[in-house]
């Protein structure tokens, strides 16, 4: 495999835009990638964009405002970890020699309020509602609380440090703070799940320009940034600490990198929840020992394993099909030390998890 | 790259199934594909997954039907080309070493009359109407009667051919003959297409195996068919001809093949004029002279270059995501001389082509 390198990364900030289209937020995004990249977008020779709600083609729409240059364009959708799976396609066709320079480009409007009507077609769990995600998550939250002794407050925290971080990340829908109180007292959406402790629905686009390392000299001298490690799995028990602890350890094994190796980490934080297992499954720490992580503050922007220095998805937002190109573009600019006031110091490597509805799971490894 | 063997094909027949979900039908198409592979579905390595209309996550409802056993599951959608780009991708993956063995499955549940809302978003080709699929045809017909002096008649034939060689597919929607002046007198849809002359909305599903040339022989024992070129490109000039063209220039290339070499195609005849046309650009005649072939008859299933032997989109339906897997399947079956009564006399190569909004384009070569 050839070595496959972030040439640049773009974004178009998270927030409500009912007088934006799609290709408005993405076009955004992607001039801000090619840019980056210093790429011009004739170089490019396939795009792949992600979105999950969007109609037909809307990878078409996008390249057409760019100006078609007649490149195979494909659209992919694996519900949240939609644009993880993008990336990972791309990542695999210039790796194997197919192209030189891909771009991803993520994009997604969301509807207001609670998500449902994902997961598996004509399933119990679906007609039992069981696929509208707060009331999954709460399930979750209960039976982690049970089994290790996790409490409210360590789920409220995870809502306080990505709020915080989400402040200094320009990208974020929301740029407040808030106290463990505050999260702990926001409206109940399913118990234990608060308001604060939910994603909200955002729109918002990212792009990311990937290259072969042996062209990436003509275009720009930015540090380099590797894709090193990959892993995409699906759902086999039921099991989320499964697809996870799975899809990260083939990532792990492709980077020859293991958990202590990670410099930072954007996962995926839909509910607060959510982070405290995924800091278990991604072998941060032991299992059930994800709550006394975040009291320790250890994955705090200067703790030892950074978590969601960008806000994650509970600040910068989460339209769907954007959200795995984000976190790439996050974990550039960290090891590229360009992230401002959330700068992680000095990382060497970014991991990045997505996961969604179908029991989808993406994570991948980044290097410098 | 490895060379990649089409290792198993099925389907589930066309038609409308108002109580059948989408996995119900792809669970038939996938069972029979993996049958005729004998392959088991635990030796498959990843799944693509191809549809237009379904929800979030289909391919991983499918595949739970199946068994989950964690592979990673992709989801593709590009128009009426999205059962040919998810083809290409596992084509891609496997030749480049990425997997031994891919399943991918195509298909669709369609609204019944005129399809429309297709196309560029915000475009003002879609705010005049121009994205409802009979009206653009029926004007590209126009245009080719006008520059040629193609007939009405002509463009009926083609109807006539690919009714008549459904009749000989036992997944044919429709299996009805027609006379050229039945297929003319059929209800007005859009000046000159009548409704004989346009694709019926059904519902269906493909599937089909590809495996790694070097693991085939752990399987099976039939005639081995050969992936052997592919073409993927998006409209660059507004311009039909330009982009299935360029297409299969693309797929001949790396097939080391050209127009005459090809024993048997599967075009995108979703209305009468488009066979006629796409005659043209693949190279099987001059510019202007696709009306011609038609009336020679060499098109036929016993002609010089027989055209949708399993009578098309015309006949066979054409469910959006599954037609480019359809095609591949039809390709399979004529390769290995199994089409009974519509088998076209031993072909050594097949040709898939599929077009759709958004400008999409995509051509396959097979040989054996």
């Amino acid at each position: 495999m050839h070595q496959v390198v972030v040439a640049g990364v773009g974004m178009h900030k998270c927030g409500r835009y009912p007088d934006k289209t799609y290709s408005d937020l993405a076009e955004v995004a992607a001039l801000n990638a090619l840019e980056d990249a210093n790429v011009p977008w004739e170089d490019v020779e396939v795009a792949y964009a992600s979105r999950v709600r969007a109609g037909s083609t809307i990878g078409q729409s996008i390249c057409r405002r760019l100006g078609l240059t007649g490149i195979p364009i494909i659209n992919i959708e694996n519900a949240c970890a939609s644009g993880s799976t993008a990336i990972r396609e791309a990542f695999f066709a210039i790796g194997h020699g197919l192209y030189d320079i891909a771009i991803v480009i993520g994009v997604e409007k969301m509807d207001r309020g609670v998500i449902g009507g994902v997961g598996e077609e004509g399933s119990l769990d679906r007609d039992l509602g069981m696929n509208l995600m707060p009331a999954l998550y709460a399930m979750k939250a209960n039976a982690h609380m049970y089994k290790y002794g996790t409490t409210k407050e360590q789920l409220a925290k995870v809502s306080v440090k990505n709020h915080k971080n989400g402040c200094f990340n320009p990208y974020s829908h929301y740029a407040k703070v808030f106290t463990v109180e505050e999260v702990l007292t926001s409206k109940m959406i399913c118990d234990p799940i608060t308001l604060l402790q939910c994603c909200p629905t955002s729109d918002g686009a990212a792009a990311v320009v990937l290259c072969a390392e042996n062209v990436i000299g003509k275009y720009n001298s930015k540090t380099k940034v590797f894709v090193a490690g990959s892993g995409l799995v699906t759902e086999k028990y039921n099991s989320e600490l499964d697809i996870t602890t799975r899809a990260s350890q083939a990532a792990y094994e492709m980077a020859g990198l293991g958990p202590k190796d990670i410099g930072l980490a954007e996962v995926h934080d839909a509910f607060t929840i959510g982070e405290i297992i995924h800091y278990e499954c991604l072998g941060f720490c032991a299992p059930g020992e994800g709550g006394r992580l975040i009291d320790e503050g250890r994955t705090e922007i200067n703790g030892d394993i950074p978590v969601s220095p960008s806000g994650g998805l509970l600040s910068r937002g989460h339209p769907l099909g954007m959200t795995g190109v984000a976190q790439v573009c996050e974990v550039v600019w960290q090891l590229r030390n360009e992230a401002g006031d959330r700068q992680v110091r000095d990382p060497k490597t970014g991991l990045t998890h997505t996961q969604g509805a179908g029991g989808v799971c993406s994570v991948h490894i980044f290097t410098k």
